[in-house]
């Protein structure tokens, strides 16, 4: 069992009303992987940073036992830089300074016989990219998970389809959706989505949970309710790796495959529950499974109807 | 076992994006009672309407046995009458008119020796004459639920804080809890409001669910997926319809006081999920039991993680 993430490896800075850090740890690799760390024993981050990217946050992904093998340094670029600042009530922010740097350079390699993960999540990339990094594999993983955003889905529609093709769920957040299928609303946007062939979506809502939608029915996680939130940076791709370090680590085949989606989106949202809980990756680094599985009994309690 | 409900009798006119339906029924009361009447038999709907509420409309309630005896007819004023207009999402709206015409002179007179109800729900209404339809009953209701709305929380904080020692239940709208509370989210809301003495707090969130906070655990309830929104009018209003409703006909006595309710709201957002995919009243003028039972269903699967 493995799970491969492929993502982009930042440094981040991030302002919010209470709060500043500088240069931290970003990305959705770092985040997705860190979170995936506490479910699977055997994470893998591809990813591509510069010189600068700091010893201490390898050093960090490491003690998770995360293999960073496939984190490549390039020696002549600048880690992928971005700034951002989040607006009183935490849930918009502002971008304020993005510079690619290394990340544009980013064609995930992976090496021929290279053992099929059980899980590939593959981060939002160019979809080219994406797809070559499916195909690269002999066979093909058991769950392929994509995230693309408005730049591919306006830009590379094409190329974005062909890759649709061959993914078992497309985790995207609300509006990227409704721009994918051009519908107006949520459950049309999923319909369209299904009708296209993807046999699931899960579509991100942020403070408002997330959707998991199959041919079969619907399943809804709220977000755990929670006051003191530091920084909501990660919370995305947090919630993307515990739901693939969940499906990663799954053992029983008593459950169906969206079954277990469920169940790994449960962990999924309880992970970026710790996330906006710190700032940058630290809510990810001190966690104990008693934790974890505290709020798993505390998210499922939240909507027990007790009928 | 009986429900009061106590709340405003309106003509509306209201336009969607897609419709505009002139002079229909509408307020808190025709709302909560027709919404009720699916799950108490005994409602009794305190209103006031005027000359113009057309014959028609009071036939509607009758018809599903709501007692409206104490539903007062004034011969020399129109009937409290409002306007709006939704917007293209249909999440905000904007008033257009708003004529208190009857409404003005709203006070219920709970005649001496009325039988208490086991429910008493009361509408948002200048808190005085709330208090003192509460305190008309020699007994104290099983359940008082109260609303209350922006311009009694600034105009009239005493008065309200007097009537909030008097009830079981708030069900109120985020922004409410906001401002009533003084606080910037809705957790500290509610906790504020919880160590007031308040025992139990509803907070609606529109097409965001709703949570119950009691002293002992959070609950929460999302709204029913839905596509075909019609009209968003009343659909607060018949969530604690169904509420009462509910909490009137239970029998059990295995289950908490908290417990009950959090079953009631699974029924007040299957209430109001049948209101907003008709115009007006119309979605709550003919269901079945079935139908309600199998949105039920619907929605303790929407968030069953199977964990």
């Amino acid at each position: 069992m493995s799970t491969f993430i492929i993502g982009s490896v930042a440094i981040d800075s991030v302002a919010t009303p209470l709060n500043y850090r500088e240069r931290i740890m970003g990305g959705s690799g770092p985040y997705a992987s860190l979170s995936a760390s506490y479910l699977s024993s055997n994470v893998k981050l591809y990813g591509i940073a510069g010189y600068d990217f700091p010893k201490e946050y390898i050093q960090l992904l490491k003690q998770r036992n995360i293999d960073i093998t496939n984190l490549k340094i390039l020696e002549e670029e600048k880690t992928f830089f971005w700034s951002g600042k989040y607006l009183e009530d935490m849930n918009s922010r502002e971008t304020l300074v993005t510079e690619l740097n290394a990340l544009a350079q980013f064609n995930p390699e992976i090496e021929k016989n290279t053992p099929t993960p059980r899980v590939l999540m593959v981060g939002n990339l160019q979809p080219q990219i994406q797809e070559k990094a499916i195909d690269s594999f002999s066979q093909k993983p058991d769950w392929v998970i994509l995230d693309t955003m408005n730049y591919w889905i306006s830009d590379t529609p094409k190329e974005l389809d062909s890759v649709l093709k061959k993914i078992d769920v497309l985790c995207i957040n609300d509006e990227e959706a409704l721009q994918l299928s051009k519908k107006n609303n949520t459950l049309d946007a999923a319909q369209y989505l299904l009708d296209s062939g993807i046999p699931f979506i899960i579509i991100k809502k942020g403070e408002y949970g997330a959707y998991l939608f199959s041919p079969q029915d619907i399943f809804y996680t709220p977000a755990l309710p929670t006051v003191n939130i530091e920084d909501p940076t990660g919370a995305g791709d947090a919630f993307a790796g515990g739901i693939v370090g969940y499906l990663d680590n799954i053992t029983t085949s008593k459950k169906t495959r969206r079954q277990i989606l469920k169940a790994a989106m449960t962990y999924g949202t309880v992970m970026a529950s710790f996330t906006i809980q710190a700032f940058g990756v630290d809510g990810l680094l001190n966690l104990k499974t008693e934790n974890i599985e505290e709020r798993i009994s505390q998210l499922k309690n939240l909507t027990d109807t007790e009928l």
